[in-house]
C-alpha cells in the first residue's frame, strides 16, 4: 500500500495501531522508506517506538496517504470518529492528505450515522453550558466525557489541545454533511467527529472470515 | 441600558473598555447591581478593577445582555471581530446572551465586509499549513499574526486558549453567513471573526458630532 518516499498520516486508535506497527515492520524488514505525520501524542509515541521518522505539517509539502480507523461508517463514506478523543487533529491531517483511507471492521457499518454512536465534540472548556444548549436545539443530548469514567473523583478528559470533549447523541443523522456544518458553527466547538466528503476509500474487514471489502 | 439583577457579557477592546468603565461607575455611584461574564483575560482584569463581580457560563442561567465592539459592520448587522484576538470567546458569550448589542464608531461601517479588513481565524498551531491552503481555495490570503509585529525576534500571538491567530484577507465577502460556515469547516480553525445572525442592535457613534444612530 505504501511506497518509499511517501509521507503518511498516522491515525490514532486500535486500527491505526496495527497500521503503524505494519509500517514499522516494512521499514525494518523490507527497506521501505517513509515519514509519518502523527495525529496525536499517542500516535507519535507509537511511531517513534516503531522507528518511523516524524514530520509535522510545516515540514512537508504534501501527505501522500493518511490512514485511520472510524467508529461508525455509512454507505456514503461518511464517518463518525473521535472515540479516542483525537478527531480534531485527525481531521486536520486527513484534510491535508492526497488520499484518506479508512480501515474498519464490519461491526462499524451502519445504515445511518448516529444510531447508537454519539458525535464527539472538542469544546473549549468554558463553553460547555453554551454548547449544551445549542446541541439541544439541534435535537441532541450532550454528555461531558470523563477521563476515567469508573473513578468517582475523576475529572474531564483533556484533549491533546487542552480542551474538553462532549459526546452528542442524536437518534440518527439524516444529513451528516449539514450536521457537520451546524456543529462546527456552534461557538466553542473546535471541531466535531463527523467526517464527510473526505474519505476516499473504506476498507472493511469481515469479523467472520477476515476477508476485506472496499467501499469506493 | 443595564438593570439591577442583570448578567452582562463584557466584550474586549477599546469600545468595550468604556462600557465596562461605565458599568463600574453606575455600580459605585448609582447602586446598580450586576454581574459580568468576561470574554477574555483582559476584560476579566478590567471588570475586577472596576468592582464588577465575575461569573462564568457555569454560574449563570442566562446572560441578559452582551456588549462588545466590532472591527467592521455592514448594513445587515454582520460583523468582523477579532482584531483584539478574543473573537472565539466573544462569540461564545454573545451566542449565550438574550441580547447582543454592538457599539462602534461610524468609521467601522462598510458597504461590504472584507474591504480592507481581514477575517481573524483562531487556529490550532500545528494546522497553520493546512489552513493556509484551504483559505487560498476560498480565494483568500492568510498571514500569521505576530505578538509584537515591530520586533524582529518576536513569536506568534497566542490567544487566551493557547492557539495562533491567522488573518485571512479577501477582497470582499459577498455572503458573510456562507463564509462564516466555510471557514469554521476548515479543520484546525477553532472559530473565525465573522459574526452573522447574532447582533440584535448596532449603536453607531458619529466621529463628527458624537450623535448615536441605531441599526436594528
Amino acid at each position: 500500500m505504501a511506497r518509499s518516499g511517501w509521507v503518511i498520516g498516522l491515525g490514532t486508535g486500535s486500527t491505526a495501531y496495527y497500521a503503524v506497527e505494519e509500517l514499522g515492520r516494512l521499514m525494518r524488514e523490507e527497506g521501505l522508506l517513509i515519514a509519518g505525520v502523527p495525529t496525536s501524542h499517542a500516535s507519535e509515541m507509537l511511531a517513534r517506538t516503531n522507528g518511523i521518522p516524524i514530520k509535522t505539517l510545516d515540514d512537508v509539502e504534501r501527505i501522500d496517504l493518511a490512514i485511520d480507523g472510524a467508529d461508525q461508517v455509512d454507505g456514503g463514506k461518511n464517518l463518525i470518529k473521535g472515540l479516542g478523543g483525537a478527531h480534531t487533529r485527525e481531521k486536520i491531517v486527513a484534510s491535508f492528505a492526497d488520499l484518506f483511507v479508512v480501515v474498519v471492521d464490519d461491526s462499524k457499518l451502519a445504515s445511518r450515522l448516529g444510531l447508537g454512536v454519539p458525535v464527539p465534540l472538542e469544546v473549549i472548556s468554558l463553553a460547555v453550558p453554551a454548547v449544551t444548549r445549542r446541541v439541544q436545539k439541534l435535537g441532541g443530548q450532550t454528555r461531558l466525557r470523563m477521563a476515567h469514567p469508573a473513578q468517582a473523583h475523576g475529572g474531564p478528559f483533556i484533549t491533546d489541545q487542552g480542551n474538553f470533549l462532549m459526546d452528542a447523541s442524536f437518534d440518527e443523522i439524516p444529513d451528516p454533511r449539514s450536521m457537520e456544518r451546524e456543529l462546527n458553527l456552534i461557538p466553542g466547538v473546535v471541531d466535531n467527529g463527523l467526517f464527510t466528503q473526505i474519505a476516499a476509500t473504506i476498507l472493511v474487514g469481515s469479523g467472520k472470515d477476515g476477508s476485506v471489502s472496499i467501499i469506493e
